[in-house]
C-alpha cells in the first residue's frame, strides 16, 4: 500500500504543478487537448482491450447489466470522449474572465476575476470515459487534478490516464498537473480526505454508501454527485400522448443513468386513460412496474410497490408508479422521497407549470420534457465533470465554469480607508 | 443541556420554515427588515445594557482589548447595525433573478435561476453585530437561520434576537424562520455539525480551533471565514510617501479586525529610506515592531521576529517587518505564511502589480491601497455575512447573491432525448 508519506510527496507536486498551471496560456492548454484527443483515436484498439479485462473481471464477480452498461468502453465511447476533448479545446478559456468591474466612489476600480479552483480529486465508481472528460475540463480550467477510479474500472482507467498524461507533459504542461491513484486501498482515500491544506474540492461520483463515507470523513470541501431518484408527474391537464412519449423515454432511452425517471406520479382524474395504455407501452418493452394501491386497480397484474420503492434508483428495467390526488401531493411526494436531482411536470395548465417549478427543489426542474436531459452536453457545456446534487458552489451539471473559483481584484491610487 | 431529541426538532422546524420562507414575497421581507431596523434603534439603550453585562464578564476573565473592542456595542454600533437592515431592505432580491438564460438547438428553454441556500448556520464568537447583519441578509435572501454565539456575547446576542424576531414574526415572516441556540455547551455544536439532512451551510467565524473543529466534524458543507494575515509589500518602485500612509492605515486604523496588516514586506532597495521613517511613525502611534535581521539593521533598537510571527494574526498594534529581495521572494513569502485572505503590493510599475494579482492567490489582491477595504459594505454589498477564505462557492465578502444557490427551470413542449 501507499504510504501516508507517499501519498502527501504525490499531492505536495500536483499543488506545486496547479501553481504553474494556473498561469499557462490558453494556446497551450488547447494543444495539449487536441494532441489528447488525437492520441486517444490513435489508441482506442488497445484501450478496448484492456476496457475488456475490466468486463471479463466483472461479469465474474456478477455484476448487474447497468454496472456492466457504465463499465464498456466501445471503439464509439472512445470517439466520443476524444470528440469532448476537442470540444473542450474550442471553448472559452473561463480562467482571466472578469465576471464583474465595479466602481466605487472613492474612486477603487473592482474586478471580480475568474481563477482556478486549484487541485480537484474525484473519487469515481465504473465509468471509465469520466476519466478522460475530467481531466480535459480541468485541465482547461487549469485546475490540477487527482483520479481514484474504482478497482473495477482500474485497466481502462490506467489505459486512458496514461496516454492522456504522456501527451500532457510532452506538450509542454507542468508535470504532475494530472495524477492517478492505482492503489486500490480504501484507507488510501481516508488519507486523501484529510489533506485539506493539499486539495481544494473532492467530487465524488458514485453510490451512497462511498458519498456517506466521503462526506463524513473528508475535511476538504465536497461537491457530491449524488443518486437520481427522478420523477416525472403527470398533471391531470397534461396532453396525455405528449405525457407518454416523455415517461417512455425518462425510463426505457438509457436507464441506467442517473437523470433515468425511477418513479412515475400519474393525476388521478387521468390515471385509468393514461396508464391503461403506458403501463402496456412499458411492459411490452420490458419494464417492470411497482404500483401503489390505485395504480394495482387499474392494472391488477403489476406488483405492489413497497415504501422502499420510493427511495430507491434502479438503474434499470423497473419503475415505481403512484396515483396521487393533486399536484400538491406529487410535490410534497417529491420532497420526501426524491434525490433533487431532476423532476418533470407534464401539465397543459401554466400555473401549475409554476407551482411546480417554484416549490420542487431540485437542481433542474422540468415541463413537458424528458428528465434525461440534465447532462453538461445538453446544457451547451461541452462535457460535464459529473452531475451535482449539491447546493452549494455549483448545482447540476458542471462544465467548464463550475470548475473555477474568483478572486477580487483592487486597483487604487493610494485610497485608505476612514 | 438541550438533548439530540430537542436539537433535531428545532431543525426540523427552521427547515420547515424554510420552505416557506422561499416562497415569500420581497415586499413582505423588506416590511419586516424595516421593521426591525426601527426595533433596533427604539431598543438601543437595552441592547447597550445587556452588552454591557457580557463586557463586564469578560473584563474579569481577563480578555485581550481586541477581543473587548469586537465585543463592544455603542449606542452608535447599533445605528450601524440598524442602517445595515433599512440598507438590505433596499436592495434587490437575489431571489428569482434569473442569471442566465439558454435556447437549445431543440427548443428547449434553459434558465438558470438564483434560489435561497435554505438552512444556514453561524457559528460566531465575539462580534454581536454580526447577529443583526447575518439575519437581515439571511432572510433577505429567504435562507433559514440557525445562530449560535459565542457565550461571552450571549447577553447581547439574546437581546438582538429576541427583539428582531419579535419584529419577523408579529410582520407576517413563518414562525422559526431565524432561530438562536442559547445553550453554549459545545458538544451541542458536534450534533447540529451532523444534522445534514436538515442544514445546507455551515459558517463559521473565529478562531483556529473553532475552524479547525468544524471543518473536521461538519458533514454540512462549510465556508470557512478564518484568519486574515494580511501583507503589505512595498515595492522597489513605489510612491514611499503613499506606500507610508497605506501601511500606516492598513495597521492602525482599526487593528482588530482581520483585513488589518500583520505583515509588512520592504524591498531591499528603498528599505532604509523607508523603513526609518515609516518605523518612527508606527512606534509613535504604539505599534510594537518585530523586524527580521535586515530591518533590525536599519531599526536596531527593534524586537526580533521569530518564525512564528509570520504566522500569526496580532489582531493589534504588533507589526512584523521583512526586508525582502524582490518581488519573487514577497510573494513566496505571502504564499508560505499568510491566509489567502487580503494582500496589497505599492508599486509604480505596472509589470509588477500585474505579476503580483496574478500570482498571489487570495481572496482579495490589491495594488496601491490599503487592505481594510475587504468589507462588503465597501465592496458596495450592504453588509457582508462575513468574508470567506474559502475558494469554493463564495470568496472574500459575502453579501446576499453569495447567500444563494441556483437551480435550472426548463421549458420544453414535448422534447426526448435521442
Amino acid at each position: 500500500m501507499m504510504s501516508a508519506d507517499d501519498i502527501k510527496r504525490l499531492c505536495r507536486k500536483v499543488k506545486s504543478a496547479s501553481r504553474e498551471l494556473a498561469l499557462t496560456d490558453t494556446k497551450t492548454k488547447d494543444r495539449v487537448l487536441i494532441a489528447m484527443s488525437k492520441a486517444l483515436i490513435k489508441r482506442a484498439s488497445y484501450i478496448v482491450r484492456e476496457n475488456e479485462r475490466d468486463l471479463a473481471s466483472a461479469k465474474r464477480k456478477g455484476l448487474s447489466p447497468a454496472y456492466l452498461d457504465r463499465l464498456r468502453l466501445t471503439v464509439s465511447g472512445i470517439s466520443g470522449m476524444a470528440k469532448s476533448l476537442s470540444v473542450i479545446a474550442r471553448f472559452k478559456d473561463p480562467v482571466g474572465e472578469v465576471i464583474e468591474t465595479l466602481r466605487r466612489p472613492n474612486g477603487l476600480l473592482i474586478k471580480k476575476v475568474r481563477v482556478p479552483i486549484g487541485v480537484i480529486l474525484i473519487i469515481y465508481e465504473a465509468r471509465p470515459n469520466v476519466t478522460g472528460d475530467c481531466i480535459g475540463l480541468c485541465l482547461k480550467s487549469s485546475n490540477a487534478l487527482i483520479l481514484r477510479g474504482g478497482s473495477e474500472a482500474l485497466n481502462s482507467n490506467i489505459a486512458i490516464f496514461d496516454i492522456l498524461n504522456d501527451v500532457a507533459v510532452k506538450n509542454g504542461l507542468p508535470a504532475n498537473s494530472i495524477a492517478m491513484i492505482r492503489d486500490t486501498d480504501r484507507r488510501i482515500v481516508k488519507q486523501l480526505l484529510e489533506s485539506d491544506s493539499l486539495i481544494d474540492l473532492v467530487i465524488p461520483r458514485g453510490g451512497e454508501s462511498l458519498i456517506r463515507e466521503v462526506t463524513k470523513t473528508s475535511r476538504i470541501p465536497v461537491i457530491k454527485h449524488y443518486k437520481g431518484v427522478c420523477h416525472t408527474y403527470v398533471d391531470r391537464s397534461a396532453d396525455l400522448k405528449m405525457a407518454e412519449n416523455i415517461c417512455f423515454n425518462a425510463k426505457v432511452q438509457r436507464p441506467g443513468v442517473c437523470n433515468a425517471m425511477e418513479t412515475m406520479l400519474v393525476h388521478r382524474k387521468v390515471a385509468k386513460k393514461f396508464l391503461s395504455r403506458m403501463i402496456k407501452r412499458f411492459s411490452d418493452s420490458g419494464v417492470e412496474i411497482r404500483g401503489d394501491a390505485e395504480t394495482r386497480r387499474i392494472a391488477p397484474y403489476i406488483k405492489r410497490a413497497v415504501e422502499n420503492d420510493w427511495y430507491t434508483e434502479y438503474l434499470g428495467l423497473i419503475l415505481s408508479v403512484k396515483v396521487v390526488t393533486d399536484i400538491d401531493e406529487a410535490i410534497a411526494h417529491i420532497m420526501k422521497y426524491g434525490s433533487y436531482h431532476s423532476d418533470a411536470i407534464v401539465t397543459g395548465n401554466k400555473k401549475n407549470a409554476g407551482k411546480f417549478l417554484d416549490e420542487v427543489d431540485s437542481a433542474c426542474v422540468y415541463v413537458n420534457c424528458s428528465t434525461r436531459f440534465t447532462d453538461g452536453a445538453q446544457f451547451g457545456k461541452g462535457a460535464e465533470m459529473g452531475i451535482s446534487t449539491d447546493k452549494l458552489h455549483a448545482r447540476g451539471p458542471m462544465g467548464l465554469e463550475e470548475l473555477t473559483s474568483y478572486k477580487y481584484v483592487i486597483y487604487g491610487t493610494g485610497q485608505v480607508r476612514r
